[in-house]
């Protein structure tokens, strides 16, 4: 198996699903606003762990792909707010300048919502016999328990000293909480049982931590032209990160455990789970 | 039947469920500023609406209370996210600051998100045989094809000419949607047919043309301090409202035709929908 031609596999699929969805009713600007960031050429990552879980557990693609296209939107949504003047203030993401930027500040506002609020629109018209629980799982990661309780430390506690433990809450939230969504949701729609959500539940969680100590990794040491977004900001605005924890050789180390421990944690699916598995390892190519 | 008491009694209800939402996982900051808004001490139209329609369709209140919550945080988000300062920049609401002139714009855009996410999250939590039906209703309601469409369209069409037929999408949008819904996921939760269905649509799309239309009039001659507002904005701000079409005088009568035709709408409950009919006739009185 060739892990990147079945990842670019699911992404052409996900991709042409999303700049198909109808968007029934929203005016134009809306509309145009949140295709911007939508279709803005992420890695589309959660939404391929989404349907990699779910064809895991043996669910057909079609139904799981409103899913997949929620947590993307899910994802964009965070990303439009998160840049936003009142927040961190970015003017460049994935080399393009941000949606405030091109749509100014109360259209990018109301793009987040809508992209927030579409996801669930799109999530509940499923009829997949498992809705209601994928979508309280995804509903979990997004919320105050999960991605809004990370941004929100973020936001409150920039200058603070670094502290693994305020560190560690600050990742689970804004990035492990909403890597693991897609895997136990994937899995539950599959027809996953309680044994295997729960190694999804492992799996994504530590992929989700090394994935943040990377980003941190790559925001001290990336290369600007190749990201796409302005670097070095982290530690221009005292963000909490991991290397400023433990330095920059232990979170390498520290991503490494992780993705060891995400692999591990796939032992139940056997060899089933190989590209999850190998998924994991190749995001950390990224800082080696 | 005392259509004041019997809302109170709703209201009462509604308000000691929404002050004991655990909300957990939320930072304390997050937590705090979604309380602010939340529990600031609105009329609880939506929520009531919600309860009613689902005893009127023979429902308990107890399985209705989640959604109730739900609609009214739903209709807390909008209001912090529309006083921002890039969208309408208002500093004060029901008599007290607004949620950014306390907790500072980023918190403010977080509590709003949060607020919508909670709301998703409160009623995928439900067992309830009919909580995806319900949870459908309110999410079309809240999106792109309704109260973020009327959002957009009153936000980039500030000072255009005023026109009927934006107008009415614009109070279709930003406010009837919001209150038809409620009044279909309550019947729905308790177990209502296409017929009663139907006619709690037409209500609530009559019921919230009217009060818009009344709050459009409220900005023009109410009395700021029974107001908590500030008024007058409308007109300064060049913003589309019925007003502005048709006049004053015009403008009042057509609240008063609205109320009459949602009124009407309830025939197929005969006098059970009494309480509903009421508090349609209720909301005029605000003018008269």
């Amino acid at each position: 198996m060739n892990v990147q031609e079945t990842l670019n596999g699911y992404k052409t699929r996900l991709e042409a699903y999303l700049n198909a969805l109808p968007m029934t009713g929203a005016p134009e600007t809306l509309r145009k606003a949140m295709r911007y960031s939508l279709l803005s050429g992420g890695k589309r990552l959660r939404g391929c762990l989404l349907l990699a879980a779910n064809e895991l557990a043996g669910g057909a693609e079609k139904d799981a792909l409103p899913f997949a296209a929620a947590i993307e939107m899910i994802h964009a949504y965070s990303l439009i707010h998160d840049d936003l003047p009142a927040m961190d203030n970015d003017t460049l993401r994935r080399g393009k300048p941000t949606n405030h930027v091109v749509y100014g500040e109360a259209v990018a506002i109301l793009a987040g919502d809508a992209l927030l609020s579409h996801a669930f629109e799109v999530m509940a018209a499923s009829p997949h016999p498992r809705a209601l629980p994928a979508l309280r799982e995804i509903a979990g990661a997004a919320g105050v328990g999960g991605m809004l309780a990370g941004q929100t430390l973020d936001v409150t506690m920039e200058g603070a000293r670094p502290n693994m433990a305020l560190v560690r809450a600050i990742h689970e939230g804004k990035t492990a909480a909403l890597l693991t969504a897609p895997v136990t949701a994937g899995l539950l729609l599959g027809g996953a049982e309680e044994k295997e959500l729960h190694a999804g539940r492992e799996y994504g969680y530590h992929l989700g931590m090394a994935f943040q100590i990377v980003d941190d990794i790559l925001d001290l040491e990336g290369d600007p032209a190749l990201m796409g977004k302005t670097l070095g900001k982290d530690t221009a605005e005292g963000k909490l990160t991991w290397p400023a924890c433990v330095g920059t050789a232990q979170a390498k180390k520290d991503a490494q455990a992780h993705i060891q421990a995400a692999a591990d944690a796939l032992a139940p699916f056997g060899g089933r789970a190989d590209f999850l598995r190998q998924l994991a390892f190749s995001t950390l190519h990224r800082v080696q």
